[in-house]
C-alpha cells in the first residue's frame, strides 16, 4: 500500500512557510502500514496540480493534497479537483449548518466569501472538518483514493486523525496492508564513519529486507532499523537487540522518543524537579522541558540571564568572579546552576553560558564555546563544549548536551 | 529561468527529519531571480532517483539535490548521480587535503569511511564544501546543470551562498533571468475572507501578471504581491503602496521580517531593554525574543514561572492572590509583569499566564485562555486571549500576541 502526498501552496516554492505537515503525516501513514512514497510541492497553478496527480496515481494507492482550500481567490485546489474528476460544485446543507455553528459567536465570518466553503465537488464524499471552515474531501478514481485537507497545520493532524486515516483503514485497503516495521536507537560520542566502521559486520549480515539508516542531529546519531514488509516484530527485535548490544558504549535511548521526552519520563518516575539558568540558550532549554503536555510535573521554573546584570542580581553571581574568568567560564556557570537551584528549589538546575555569535569570540574562547553545569543532590558538575560556528545550530547542540548530560547524571543515580 | 529541488533521504518519507531546506532554498533562489517551480523528496532508492532526475529535468533548468552524501552505506547519492550522468569515482587530492585539514584534530574521524569521501565523479565540477566531508558537484547536461550538496542544514547553507548560487549566477544562466518581484505585509484583527471582500476591487484591478495571496499563521495574516517577470519595481510598489491604504486599519508591518525582528529593532531604535515573566509560553517568547544576533543590545532576561512558587517567591505575587482570582488572571499577570520589569530593570516588561492543556480548562477559563500584561514606563496594560485548543498553537499565538501588544505600545509612545 504506498501513499503519495502533493503539498499545494506558492508559499512552500517562495520559502515563505516551511512545510512541517508532510514529516507529521509520513510519521502517521507509517504506524497504520502504509509506505510514503514520494512528496511533491507544486505552485497553486491549475496546470501544474493536474499534472502532480497525474504523476501520483501513476506511483501510489492513495494521493493526499494539502493546501488551496481558503476561501480566497488564490485558493483553487477545490476548482481543480472539480474539473480533474469532472465534476461540479453543490451546496453541502450539513457543511453549511456547520460552518454557522463554528463561527456562531463571529459572525463578521459568515460572509459570502465563507459562504463558498459549503460549496462542494458533487462526486466526492464530504467528511467533516471539526475546527476549520475546509470539509474534508475524498475522491474515488478506480480502486485508488485522493483525499483533500487544509494545509493549516492543526485542522490537518485533526483531520488526519479522525477522519482521513479511520477512513483508510476501513476502506478497500484495509485487507492488503503489509506491516512496516521501525525500530530507532540513539547514540552520542562517536563520529558517523567510526560508527559504520563499528557497524560494519553487522550490515554485511543483514538481510536484503532489512534496512540501516544513520541520521546524525545535533550531536546525536539516530540509528533507524527499517523492514518493509518482510520481517516479523520478533525477527526485527532480535536485530535490534543486537544493534543495542553493539553501540551500547555510546547509547543514550532505544527509542526515537525526542531526549526531552525520555528526560522527563524519568525525571517523573523518581518524582525528582527542575530548573534552569540560561545564559547563551536563551530559553530554549526552558521551552523544550515545558513543550509537552504533563510537564508541570517535573519542570518548575528558569531565569534567562541574558544580560550580566540578571546574572549579578537574581543568580547571585559575584561581579567580581565575572571579571576574572570572563562570563563564559567553569567558575560562573557553577554558581548560575546552583543559584537557580537554590531560588526555584528543585532537585536539579542546569546552567548555560557560551558565545552563540555572529561576534564576541576571542582567540581563547571562539564562537561556539559553551560551558554547562548541572547542580544536582550530591554536587555539581561542570563541562565546556564546543558546538559550531552558527548562531542556531550551537544553541540547539547546547540543548541537547544539556538533556544528555542530565540523562547520564539521572541513569547512574 | 527555472530550478527545481530534489530532496533524497528516506528519513523525510517516514516523517523523521523535517524539511527546512526548500524553505531556505525557495528563498534565495526568488531572491536571485530563480523561480523554484516544484520540491520532491524520494527515497534513498536509486530508481526513484533517476525517476526523479528525469521528471525535474523535462520541467527545469536548474536542479538541486540535498542529501545522500554520508560516507555510510544507505548514502547512494553519489553513486546514482555518476550512474546518471556515465562517469566513475576519481580520487581528488584536492578534497583529500581538505578533509585532512578539517579533522586534524580528530584523527579518528580520518578513517577509511572518511577516505571515500575524497572520491569524486570524475566528469563533475567539485566545488569545496568549507564546512564538510562531502564535496559539492556540480554537473552538466546540455543547457542544464544539477548541483548536488549535503543535506545538513547548515552545511546546505554555507553551500548555496558561498558555492552553488555564486556558480550558477556567473554560469551560462547569467543574462537570462527575470526579475521575480515579491513585497509582504503583515495585518492582524480581521478575518481571512473578511480581508478578501475589502480587497475585492483591489484583487479585480490587479494585471494578470501580478498575484495577491494569503497566508495566516497564529493570528497575524500575510499578504504577499508577486510579479514574476512584469513589472518593474516602481510599478510593484504602487500596488504595494495601494495595499497598505487599503489594509491601514489592520496593518503591523510592510515587510516579510518576523514579528521578533521587526519589535527588536524598534526597541533597539529607542534604546529601550525588555524582560519577561512567562507561565504558559514557557520560555518561548524569551526564546523568540534572542533568537537573532544582536539581540542582547534590547532584551536582558526573563523568570520562567512553570510552578506557582516561583510566581510568588521569585515574582512576588501573593499567594492570597492566586487563591482569590486564580493563577490565569488579570491580577496575577499585572503583577509578574510589573514584577519582572523591576527585578530585571528593563524598560519594559512582558507576562503571560494561560492553559496551554491538554489538561487544567474549566467552564469559565477553558484551554486556550491566556492572560497577558505588558509593563511599560507609562503603565500596565493587560488583555484575556483565547487562542485555540492545541498545546503548541496556544503557546505559538500567546507570542505572537505578546509581540503584537509591544509594536503597538511602541508605536503609539
Amino acid at each position: 500500500m504506498r501513499a503519495e502526498i502533493i503539498t499545494i501552496g506558492d508559499e512552500l516554492l517562495i520559502g515563505q512557510v516551511v512545510d512541517t505537515n508532510s514529516a507529521w503525516m509520513a510519521e502517521r501513514l507509517n504506524e497504520c502500514g502504509i509506505e510514503l512514497f514520494q512528496v511533491t510541492s507544486v505552485h497553486d497553478n491549475r496546470e501544474h496540480i493536474i499534472a502532480a496527480l497525474d504523476e501520483a496515481f501513476g506511483r501510489a494507492d492513495i494521493v493526499l493534497t494539502t493546501g488551496g482550500l481558503g476561501p480566497t481567490k488564490d485558493d483553487i485546489t477545490k476548482h481543480v479537483l472539480c474539473e480533474y474528476f469532472g465534476t461540479h460544485l453543490i451546496e453541502d446543507m450539513r457543511v453549511r449548518a456547520h460552518i454557522h455553528e463554528l463561527y456562531k459567536e463571529r459572525p463578521d465570518v459568515l460572509n459570502r466569501l465563507t459562504a463558498t466553503q459549503w460549496l462542494v465537488p458533487e462526486c466526492a464524499e464530504i467528511l467533516p472538518n471539526r475546527v476549520g471552515s475546509a470539509p474534508l474531501m475524498i475522491f474515488h478514481k478506480g480502486e485508488k483514493l485522493l483525499a483533500s485537507m487544509p494545509g493549516v497545520p492543526y485542522e490537518m493532524k485533526i483531520a488526519m486523525d479522525e477522519q482521513i486515516l479511520p477512513y483508510i483503514q476501513q476502506s478497500v485497503f484495509s485487507n492488503q496492508q503489509s506491516v512496516i516495521l521501525h525500530r530507532t536507537l540513539q547514540v552520542t560520542g562517536i563520529p558517523e564513519s567510526s560508527l559504520a566502521i563499528l557497524l560494519e559486520d553487522y550490515e554485511n549480515e543483514m538481510p536484503s529486507d532489512l534496512h540501516l539508516a544513520y541520521l546524525p542531529k545535533d550531536g546525536i546519531i539516530r540509528l533507524r532499523l527499517s523492514s518493509y514488509g518482510g520481517m516479523t516484530e520478533k525477527e526485527i527485535d532480535a536485530w535490534f537487540g543486537r544493534l543495542k548490544e553493539l553501540t551500547k558504549d555510546y547509547l543514550i535511548a532505544d527509542t526515537d522518543e525526542p531526549l526531552e521526552v525520555i528526560v522527563g519520563k524519568l525525571l517523573k518516575e523518581k518524582g525528582a524537579t527542575i530548573a534552569t539558568a540560561e545564559s547563551c540558550t536563551g530559553g530554549k532549554l526552558a521551552s523544550l522541558l515545558n513543550k509537552h503536555a504533563g510537564s508541570s510535573a517535573f519542570y518548575w521554573g528558569s531565569v534567562v540571564s541574558y544580560d550580566n546584570s540578571v546574572k549579578e542580581q537574581v543568580l547571585n553571581v559575584p561581579a567580581e568572579m565575572i571579571k576574572t574568568h570572563g562570563v563564559v567560564s567553569e567558575e560562573v556557570v557553577r554558581i548560575m546552576a546552583e543559584s537557580v537551584r537554590k531560588l526555584i528549589g528543585t532537585d536539579f538546575g542546569i546552567a548555560t553560558s557560551g558565545i552563540a555569535g555572529p561576534s564576541g569570540g576571542s582567540e581563547e574562547k571562539p564562537v561556539g564555546t559553551v560551558w554547562m553545569a548541572w547542580a544536582t543532590p550530591k554536587g555539581t558538575y561542570a563541562e565546556c563544549f564546543h558546538l559550531g560556528k552558527l548562531r542556531e545550530q550551537i544553541t540547539d547542540r547546547a540543548c541537547m548536551k544539556a538533556l544528555i548530560g542530565l540523562l547520564k547524571i539521572l541513569k547512574n543515580e
